[in-house]
């Protein structure tokens, strides 16, 4: 197999996160984003909506979104289990992913996107409006989960799960997506630290 | 346990639609979105981010995010199988239905939601310039599900699956969000009028 990485976007690094908590290599070939790699004709024809990652598997299946890919990993090889341990669990841990995708990292990367100089090429059209309208909204979650995290040690209860993964990417792109780092939320900052100082995050 | 649904919405429909298809039975509130009765103090309770479906189980467990509810009665009845039969069917079925949320769903409710008056107090602030751009992608995305509907059953595959309920919802919304139904994509409307005569449809 083969996946086609994207280097530091959010995405493809929540991928190579999971895939270093579970201690799986897989061969990887790089894609340079910011070149616009991601739009070229093979990864074009591999995914027709040109996001990274991408994982081909020997027999040519393609699969695309990060989180349909962990599902993949997560069920050839269940431990450490990082989407649930049983039917409630599972659907505790995909409840939390989601929240954290729908109403954390999506808010952050919408003020990325559509505010930031850099995103142009990126997101067209950019509608600075909704950008910004987003900001409030990212905040909010993090008042949220910062009541959340009180005694509680991940997003998803004891255990480090996906949802760990899916909100550390949010947070590490508050700062390009100049939403203020919320330093006051105590719980919430500790979570970070805790998280982000595992190995796998360097991944 | 209890499902507090939410009417013609999206979301409680793919929860109900999905109920259907298993043969399973839940009891059922009904909640009046059209009167923002999510955002009740009854509902913010249960769900911070006052969004419909909400499950409580008996233990007071509560289950928000309608494929994270969705999971948890896959997991328990696992037949028919909506979300994928393996390991790597699993993730064709997840990689879709993700597709159908992000690229087609979200499209065609950001449109709705950012320019139809009767969604000034849903969505604050409406963007209408944001919601208009919404529309071409719309629309670049059944261009490319008629392709791969050519000779294929479903969204995933030979199944029928939570990927077609998710992209049922989405051809549903056309008309509020003024998207153009695109009647000469035969494929796709070959599609659409298998899935919305399944008696599912109705729930």
């Amino acid at each position: 197999m083969l996946l086609y990485d994207g280097g530091r976007a959010p995405n493809p690094r929540r991928v190579r996160i999971f895939l270093a908590e579970k201690g799986i290599k897989v061969p990887m070939k790089p894609v340079d984003m910011a070149a616009l790699g991601h739009r070229s004709a093979e990864i074009t024809t591999l995914n027709p909506f040109q996001r990274l990652p991408v994982l081909e598997l020997d027999d040519g299946t393609v699969l695309t979104e990060s989180v349909a890919i962990c599902r993949y990993f997560e069920e050839l090889h269940p431990d450490p289990a990082l989407m649930g341990i049983d039917a409630l669990d599972k659907a505790v841990v995909e409840m939390w992913n989601r929240r954290m995708e729908l109403h954390f990292l999506w808010f952050v990367a919408a003020a990325f996107r559509h505010t930031h100089p850099a995103m142009k090429e990126w997101e067209v059209p950019q509608v600075a409006e909704y950008g910004e309208a987003n900001r409030p909204k990212a905040m909010k979650t993090m008042e949220f989960l910062d009541t959340e995290l009180n005694g509680r040690p991940f997003i998803a209860g004891p255990r480090f799960t996906i949802a760990d993964i899916t909100a550390m990417m949010a947070v590490d792109m508050l700062k390009p997506a100049r939403i203020e780092r919320p330093v006051h939320l105590e719980n919430l900052m500790r979570w970070y630290v805790d998280v982000s100082s595992r190995p796998s995050a360097a991944a």
